[in-house]
């Protein structure tokens, strides 16, 4: 198959920065969309895929999967998309499209495992997948989303995976008006959290160690902001919540958060993966009915949904931007929770 | 107020056997029923109440809350039984009424705490209340339940707790023709989760430790059982469950159960109040959208709709009946699993 050679940022081991490299992409087959990238966001899972935390990277590595672009060119059966729209690559760029999670919409469950925007398998070209940190991507047409152009472009990059990590389990456990939500850490994930539960019409609560995020919480739309390390607070608060967004991506006690929530209410973690430690306790779930689940990303048709939602709701994250070449910095920031809230890289920086 | 005597069988304290003792039962209320016993099931709880091993029995201790027996007497006000009546008491025989979850008919969960058959609190006579080890009781109407009469009666005791306990989970979580569900563990609730789910049209897997359940678990309505320590046939059955039941009473591993899920798939745990040990991890949940819940008896709606469902299904417990003496004996027993799959005792031995 033929390809054409693009600029990217990537690493070429574990222990290397990310540094300028050349990549190649797929010529646009019938189903592809090809997307001049505008803006990439920077998730902990693109530092994590860089640095082979969670092993299996295969290098060198471009992560990236918070997209935002322009079409240059698309195949012949593509109907959703023309050169000039403006769109949208989450962390999904393929799936098997046949399994039972497929055809309910639910690609990033598929049986056979989707496709990652960086480091899964690029069949065409058989290497691995290349993410957002590049000039150019190509993308087959059901995994590319229409992007609402009345927002801040650059600050609807995060919608692709922040956005959609916190929108899913939302919609999934049926937030809507008058639900009462709780959100545990402000992050990435968790700022979404609180702007889409509350354009939902939930009441928003935020669990925080610290007194220093209230001001921050109240700006993005939570309603109270429950102080965790505070037993008094966590006393009052107990049997008060309908779904709890768990955004912590480390090990943390769940049981004070569990006692929180109202009968039938559902903890979902979106955050961690990993043991529960300390261990959990079933002794309220049995006796109020409630759950403890977990929920990755979103559907395609989802993602579309959220944002389509957030155009409606003006809603956006708030972002810094960087240039490419800063990328190495804004990681070590991001690990000290140094950023609000999230990093979006301005991609005209790679023509520098 | 005015109070009758009647025979029970009960502790006089942590370390005694159980034997017959008096008790007083108050007079009927406005809106009270006075039941006749004539059979009453041998739960768990009966022995962990008897001997304290929960903390917090009241003694004298007078178990028992899986309760047959024929109406002798009504308040005035009571219009949905009558004299001669066949009916049933379960686990609760009270509640707050006004809460939001009474007011949703999960009298189970109320807010203010539901009144327990027994070591609960008799507001009446401001004592603790006596349960179903005895030759009458008295109920206030809302917590009596229609027994349907073409059943065999005794053996209609243990869909009072062991019954309503798994039906409740089979119909929160939607369980119809064509789910698919596993039961974990085959005894008293067990057996029941088996028939009840078989009934409302599910395929039904059980989890065994071992092979000398398969037979038993076919004929009460299981098309398949899996052998929890053959790791093949874990390894085969991963990713397939829409529900399960986990009813086993004491600390296990829930992880390789969870692996059986499909995705939006749940474990509901129904016998097990305490540490999740060994701890549970979240990978499996959050790639598969899992969800880990619990869940406590039923409310008096749902168990007269498991009650009449049963009468259209013809579903009833296996019993083994025994006479009120040999309760110490039947504790010995159940503690070893030595029944299939529910003692009854028969309240006329309360007579000799």
């Amino acid at each position: 198959m033929e390809t054409t050679t693009v600029k990217a940022f990537g690493a070429a081991s574990k222990e290397a920065d990310l540094d300028q490299m050349d990549i190649k992409r797929r010529s646009v087959t019938s189903t592809d969309v090809e997307i001049e990238i505008l803006y990439c966001g920077v998730c902990h899972s693109d530092l994590h895929t860089a640095r082979n935390d969670w092993g299996g990277t295969i290098y060198p590595t471009v992560p990236g999967h918070e997209i935002i672009g322009k079409v240059t060119q698309v195949g012949e059966e593509v109907s959703k998309y023309k050169v000039g729209d403006l769109v949208g690559v989450g962390c999904m760029v393929d799936s098997c499209r046949t399994c039972e999670s497929c055809k309910m919409d639910l690609e990033q469950y598929c049986k056979n495992g989707f496709t990652g925007t960086y480091n899964g398998n690029e069949k065409h070209l058989d290497e691995q997948t290349f993410g957002g940190y590049s000039q150019k991507i190509v993308v087959e047409e059901h995994f590319v989303l229409k992007v609402p152009t009345n927002l801040d472009t650059a600050a609807v990059a995060p919608l692709l995976c922040a956005g959609i990590t916190t929108w899913s389990p939302l919609r999934h456990w049926n937030v809507k008006e008058g639900s009462k939500v709780a959100v545990v850490g402000l992050g990435g994930l968790g700022h979404m959290a609180i702007k889409l539960a509350k354009g939902l019409g939930a009441s928003v609560a935020l669990f925080s160690r610290s007194e220093g995020k209230i001001e921050d919480a109240k700006r993005l739309g939570a309603d109270e902001v429950i102080i965790s390390t505070d037993s008094d607070q966590m006393k009052k608060s107990r049997g008060k919540f309908d779904l709890i967004i768990d955004t912590v991506p480390y090990a943390h006690d769940l049981n004070p958060y569990v006692s929180t929530l109202n009968i039938n209410g559902t903890l979902v973690l979106v955050g961690y993966l990993g043991d529960l430690d300390p261990i959990l306790n079933s002794v309220p779930m049995i006796l109020g009915r409630k759950s403890v689940a977990g929920s990755v990303i979103g559907g395609i048709a989802e993602t579309q949904e959220m944002l389509d939602f957030c155009g409606e709701h003006n809603i956006v994250s708030d972002i810094e931007m960087i240039k490419m070449q800063e990328i190495n910095t804004a990681y070590e920031r991001m690990l000290k929770s140094d950023v609000k809230y999230r990093f979006v890289i301005d991609m005209a920086s790679l023509k520098d």
